[in-house]
């Protein structure tokens, strides 16, 4: 990328003043609806589940979902989840958050403050557990330890969306969507990297969607305008011209690192 | 069983005067209510779908669900679908059936009048297709033929719940859950014939919930009794101490078949 | 009455073909309603209650309220809880009304077939139970026993609408608006007789509503037409010009019975 | 106005540091809920239109509403046209509006991408397209060409609630209540320019609540001060003691402007 | 008809057993659906209404919409008139139709036992009112009286669906699409006999849903045999190869009547 | 305090920028939940109530609940009446808030702009008042006036849960839970100063999930510098080591005030 001279703004990086990275957005949305259909799927008996049912049925008790995180990626979780007729416990630190998800969620998910007591709870009646803690530029908190999956029922799944920031289950590993579980203490794991993968057609549209308005804003005013005038767009460029810009790529890489606004 | 002595009485054939089959129909509620989850599932790029999520996310148009038939395998699934976001079309012949969907279903559950027409209009739009037609005591109809399949978009998933009794769709033949689809036309068929077996924790506890009133009749009265009193029981009387009472038995066997009026 | 010569036809003896007692169903309706408030006020710690709010608030859990019977007391108990944002578990022995149920109410309320397994698993969670069971013409069955208040949570509270018909709670005894509980091994019992007494603007409107027809009946036909048009008031008479009519009555008073098809 | 030497305040240049116009955002309400009663209307087949109802019934599905914006005026609608039964598709280019509209309309309302592509795939299907397009403080955008009435099916209804801005449809001219509606190309145009005068009712009572507020702060402060205190009461003033300080009046008459600064 | 020589079955006169007019059915819902569009734009100030929006706008409440009569016509409205935000309130007869209808329409529809007490108190209140019963077979029981326009506030509109059956509103008498509305006493009656024939896409889409069933069985069995087959369709014939042999018809034009029976 | 030498910070003077009190607002939730449950219990009859049941049976109205102010105390409450079936009007001068309200409300909710005339028309109807207005840091405005009082119907119920501010109703003087109500002009009063210590187990979690990371930040970082880094537990210093640094607390107390910028 150096050699080529070209100018690269990497879609991770690209941030806006709250922290929020807007080309991630979409795909936390598509991995977050995705990781309740995996869920459900992977309870099947066939696959080592505990062969239940989501939603039960009339006279049934429905599963058990917890969701720890009430960011994008819990909040489409718990939707999903709640209508398949589950019940859903959510875990989040923000009560602020909690507030507003209990006004715009339907009435089959209990909002809960996340502390370890409450989750050790949960975990023991735990059907499906999604792990849906995220940090923006930082690893995912390690909140599930290898020893609390004894407190879990075995066949009980686990679905990491985290796992491609480090995982916010200690015992999650990234997989494959061609090999996407495994087993460990009796627990089925879900783990793939780039769950959106799956299902590229509406991923890709979500993506475009998001992208676009940078894409129309590049073109008509020049990268180096363009960067000017948008703050979102400039923390979001990484090599410029041959001179590497984004300092965690220089180290990693161990390349001599230019302060962009030098260049912009 | 003729050797044994026993009184069999058959889960299948215990049968209401309304024709339903009170022992069937919590199946039929766990294998609606996983079909969309199959579906979900199959329509991922990996199995070959066509990679779209159901439910789509805000700014990408969610997939559209078909589901042929409303009764209970029909609703419950139309629901599970409702519930994963996605815009849902049911087809029925039952106009008064589907005024009393439109009172409790979901506004994203669109209510289609079922004729040829109508069908042949949606398979073009549809990614999922849910064959939910049953008809107590026959084979199911072939709604949709070979021909119409080249209608549907490729990596389109047919889930094809009547296939254990002949299926609702020409092109689907029973699969099992160790190998639950394949693929017809660039159409993918999931057609397990024994679909609540994956989930065989919620199904016992449905079977066992509708079983047990006919258990404590026949405990309580013993068998004789308990038929009388019961003309569903009755019903399902299928051989008593060496003679076959069931004419379908009889026949499919070549067995000489009793009256068990003579026998109760 | 018997002197007086008059006609009496008893509200709680006006019955229809089904068994429905149309004159005590708004009762019902108004007593499964209360049930739920009266609940959640001796839940609280100035009664000796668990000092648990029904709903809880985004981060605490909401309570747990059973209810025992999905009725016309039940459905309505189960719905007020609901609104409350509580998690309601509804136990019920016929799997036709709680697919009914499903269909109509919030998901919140949990649907579970009803049997003994199942109630002492619920007791034990329940923080609010509400016993709904009523017989139409017999006494209520003793569902929760003494030695089954053991397995709940001190300061827990039962409410027995069942209590004018004997109770579904081996310990409910009756109260009265005035002194309406006690505690029986810790457990608060509410078992107020007439409930809906305790709201009487409510409760006339819809008695009338529901005696208006009769009355009118009654009003135009004379009470002789009238009860040979229709069997319901049939079922009411009690006492016709100085002769006792109705089985249960004479019994009771060891007075004579006059069969009423010979005077009307 | 001038020679009068009163201080004048415009309700459609008080103006919030958003940008928001508070005093016009009740008309925006009002105006979003009526163009869909509008819509209804003229789609029956005595005004030319194609004689659909919007809710479809039980059988036959409902017509397709086309929004175009999410605003105020646009959310509004779409919850109208939702409550009416019909399928409603919304255009935005605000991810995070359509993330918030997901929350909080209807499930059969569908949040979708505005672009070019997206617009004319959906006027293909649209039985009534809403025009909700408006930038504060400029010319609405014309979104739907006169070409793309072409693909739109005959009898289908533009209703621009745009119109009094220049109107996001490139077809549309203000109407009046008295002659609301014409035809362009098959296609009924409504676009009455003042439409919540049509409810001046509710209206009324809409625009005084708005309006109270800086009403009751004029009269506590007196103008001068209220208008120092109050940024967006400043924004409003217009002409003061005969010195016209709101630039685009000035320029409009050709009449000098007074920095309002000097004035206040 | 009786020169012809055909076998004449009218549509209005198919009937089941219930005293359902199965092929009227869909005209009530399609005329329940409009009653609620057409009362909105009725309230309009530019036709003399009360100039007041159905939804109210968040600070202003909404409008009071009357429902007569809780069958299909009068369930269909009060959702569409929920949807639009409306307050509602329906009066109906049956206190178990008023049990289901609480079971499936939003929290917004009040619901009423319907006597004159209510009727006169509601009207008062109402700023539309939507008549909405009609008897099988029977002319409709005019319930709003002239007198009782007084009580009401003037443009209030007043929509009577029920007018081809004769009206269940004194003062409405039948009007045309393209003349639909007149005043009276100050309120506005908009009173057009074929309501679904303003929407004739959606109503021939319906009426063909009702109709194919039996247009399919006289196909398949040719008349004679379909008629003994359905009792319905047998209660449908008007006139048979020039004999009159319904009642009704041969007393309105005075011709002899023939048993159906025996030429069936 | 001030010779023991210890830091103290008081829940209620912890404050955010936006001036809430993080430390308060889960009690203002579960008050607000709370004055429902206590409205319904004091109409009942025994009580002196009216004897309505607030959300009526279907065939009989609704009670009216106005509620004043649409804060979090507001909120909570109406969520729980219209949850009961209750008919709720919520009154509140933020066209803002009603708006968002609208959005997340069900549909009997009306939401009311909030001016003395609105105010007196609601009085008229009310069943139940909920007083709900708190300014932050000041005394509650008076905003139901004694002579108010004769508009209401006897036997209403005020709860005033801005009581331990003064309260929103002239007639309102804080009571106890052991002695809830008394009775001004016919009008039962609530007004139980410290509402959640009746279910202090659901208040005591709230109250710890929003204490817990104040602890957290102090125990992890030492008071001093915690205090330094977060202006809200800043604002919560009243006591320094014998120095009074609270404003309010050293005028009442007539003690000297000593800057906390100089102590911390």
């Amino acid at each position: 990328m150096i050699k080529s001279g070209i100018i690269a703004i990497a879609y991770e990086t690209v941030q806006l003043g709250s922290g929020e990275l807007p080309l991630l957005t979409p795909m936390s949305e598509v991995a977050g609806r995705m990781a309740v259909q995996e869920g459900a799927k992977y309870l099947e008996k066939v696959y080592g589940g505990s062969g239940i049912l989501l939603g039960g049925v009339p006279g049934v008790l429905p599963a058990e979902v917890l969701i720890i995180g009430g960011g994008v990626v819990g909040t489409n979780a718990a939707r999903m989840a709640a209508g398949l007729a589950a019940h859903v416990t959510l875990l989040d630190l923000s009560l602020d958050r909690l507030r507003y998800l209990s006004d715009v969620l339907p009435p089959n998910v209990d909002l809960l403050y996340s502390n370890r007591h409450n989750l050790l709870e949960q975990l023991r009646k735990a059907d499906l557990v999604i792990g849906a803690v995220l940090l923006p530029g930082a690893k995912a908190p390690k909140l599930v330890r290898r020893e609390d999956l004894k407190l879990m029922k075995p066949g009980s799944v686990i679905v990491d969306v985290a796992v491609d920031q480090g995982g916010c289950i200690e015992t999650s590993k990234p997989t494959t969507h061609e090999s996407p579980v495994y087993v460990v203490d009796g627990i089925i794991h879900y783990a793939v990297a780039n769950m959106p993968g799956g299902v590229p057609r509406t991923s890709t549209l979500a993506l475009t969607n998001a992208t676009f308005p940078y894409a129309k804003r590049l073109a008509r005013s020049g990268w180096k305008q363009a960067c000017r005038d948008d703050p979102a767009l400039f923390q979001g460029l990484n090599v410029i011209e041959g001179s590497v810009v984004y300092p965690a790529v220089a180290e990693s890489f161990g390349l001599s690192l230019v302060n962009a606004r030098q260049l912009v």
